[in-house]
């Protein structure tokens, strides 16, 4: 039958939009292993008691799945308000289905077709397909070789490249570096656009860090987060924001009503209700990410100092031979295609034991290169 | 606290895109009432031994929300095909949050900037706001009077046009009208682009009304579907499209990267488990649809023909009155923005018996209009 049979018509005979022609999909592997740490996800399950919680509140939704769930989830920004404490409000909050929503929303309402999105590499990847996504223009500009951000050449960029949207992503991913809150305070100065502090790690850094502090007085100030990480939320895809009500008003123009499910709404809610356990392995994970920087640094690597639950190190010969070599052993750590360096997610303290004896092996092997980190090149 | 006052800032104030200036969010209603027959849903609850299932497929789910979803939801689109059947496998299958994603995906794949999205009007009011979205040329084209459309009609819009998406909603919302599936099949001929049909409501119309039927050697047509309307899974939030394979290929390009929570995919796997019994109501939803128009026709009304779970009918002295007679009444029906109708869903008996009662007391208040049906213009 034909229309079934892949090989009757591939994409270059659609009529694609051209600046899609040639692109791959987004594709960190998901393969059945035995140890995956190579997205950043929280190894421990959602404790027993919350995943009750979360299923008695979603079992309260069934039944009325048949009606559309509330456009606003008010109960939900209330919930979220909560947790982020400092006096915001639901009418602070806003919500869509994982951090990438938030972004590309953030972006249609306030980039699109001629417009620039800067942020500051190597950082997320997703950033620059979103913003190619909405049409604008991707403005990557080289963080410092050990990857910190200062005043100087953050205020610097923004006064030479004038982005309408600026993203700072602190704890960095893939590096995990944090950036000061001055350096944020002389971004927004700077700029005239929009400046979206990306916090989906900051819980990992600890308490104090966040620019939640900030946005008093700052109406074009952004804080996004997710449940995705510290939270051991991923699979239920909840990415949120934090900023002057008029923001939220700005990304009503552009949300498709109704977008966050009567299910989603109700085990968000369900999870907060439950923070402190939800949130409670996030010590462990920081000692385990301490523990792979302490490792990778006595078999001769470099790892980049990390506040987040991820160590990239660097001096690998072969990034992809390392990937390879790992998934022989049926573990999936990152190439995230900085030459050099590896990814990995701190994971269990037997996961982050296995890695390490793992890593000790390859590397009887295939040795160590010359720490190269400080002069380590992104790919964009 | 000045950035949590609503007062100290307003959108005029923010670098907002310039193509939203001025322009207020989607916004249907949604107001806690009697009975809410304006957003077409489906008023029957979803089935005990369905909402129990489904809660056990979510429950096993919830202790690895630490995890992301299967970015691919596979077990899904093996449900979906299996439900739509005719040979259809995973690969002819997509799904989103919504068939308003299924839309957004389709025109950041096929349309975005310097490109055309075309429809016939009036018909469901957000395909302009998502052509917008992706910053794409709107081309509505007017539908015959009575609001169907012939071959004649089609294919001349699309040669005038050359349009790079057309969207053929059948039944249409919000008339209620279904295009026969050789004007389907003339507009595929007619156009180089994609063609959409929008089967939102297809399950009201009946057996053998699909375009699905159509797909083989089609490469270029898409049938989107929804589980909001018949499946009365709205809540859920799941829209698919069945087509060729290399339009999910396409669609991967700009989708966001795990758009689909593992609850949602879950949730919707488990009602697929039991659609004859999700879709038991859709006879019963049909019989009152039928004597709705019947109603409002002995009342003086002309009832637009429908082949979806709601009527259009004109000859309403004032749409905006009518909707407020409704709604101090505790109802809530539409004004969908053509002048001289209203436009009310198709409930339980105890609902249409309501409504037509309310009706008949607003008809003895305000009178019945000169019916204009054949004459009715859409506002866009």
């Amino acid at each position: 039958m034909p229309p079934y049979d892949r090989g009757v018509t591939d994409l270059s005979q659609l009529p694609l939009r051209d600046s899609l022609r040639g692109l791959s999909p987004y594709g960190a592997p998901q393969e059945s292993v035995r140890v995956a740490i190579n997205v950043n996800e929280n190894p421990h399950s959602v404790p027993e008691q919350v995943a009750l919680h979360i299923v008695e509140e979603v079992a309260r939704q069934v039944p009325g799945l048949n009606r559309y769930p509330d456009r606003e989830f008010t109960a939900l920004r209330e919930k979220l308000a909560a947790y982020l404490g400092g006096g915001l409000t639901a009418a602070n909050i806003w919500a869509a289905n994982g951090s990438n929503e938030i972004m590309q929303q953030l972006f249609q309402a306030f980039a699109g077709p001629g417009r620039r999105v800067m942020s500051f590499t190597p950082t997320y990847s997703m950033y620059p397909l979103i913003t190619k996504g909405v049409d604008s223009e991707w403005v990557p500009v080289r963080r410092h070789d050990d990857f910190t951000l200062s005043r100087e050449l953050v205020v610097e960029a923004i006064e030479r490249e004038r982005p309408d949207v600026t993203i700072i992503c602190t704890p960095n991913n893939p590096t995990g570096t944090a950036t000061p809150l001055e350096v944020v305070e002389a971004a927004y100065d700077a700029t005239d656009g929009i400046l979206i502090v990306d916090e989906a790690y900051v819980e990992f850094q600890g308490p104090g860090a966040s620019a939640l502090s900030l946005l008093e007085g700052r109406p074009r100030l952004v804080v996004s987060r997710t449940m995705s990480k510290a939270f051991a939320f991923a699979g239920a895809r909840v990415g949120y924001f934090a900023a002057d009500p008029v923001i939220a008003d700005a990304v009503r123009l552009v949300r498709l009503p109704y977008h966050l499910s009567a299910i989603t709404q109700a085990a968000a809610g369900a999870a907060l209700d439950f923070a402190p356990l939800m949130l409670e392995q996030v010590d462990a994970i920081r000692v385990q990410r301490d523990r792979i920087a302490r490792g990778v640094t006595a078999l001769g690597y470099v790892a980049a100092p990390s506040a987040a639950n991820f160590v990239l190190f660097d001096g690998v010969p072969d990034s992809h031979r390392m990937f390879e070599r790992f998934l022989e052993r049926d573990i999936l750590v990152r190439d995230v295609g900085i030459p050099g360096t590896v990814r990995v997610t701190a994971g269990t303290t037997a996961e982050t034991t296995l890695f390490l004896d793992t890593l000790a092996d390859i590397t009887d092997r295939d040795g160590v290169a010359p720490a190269t980190l400080g002069k380590a090149q992104a790919t964009r």
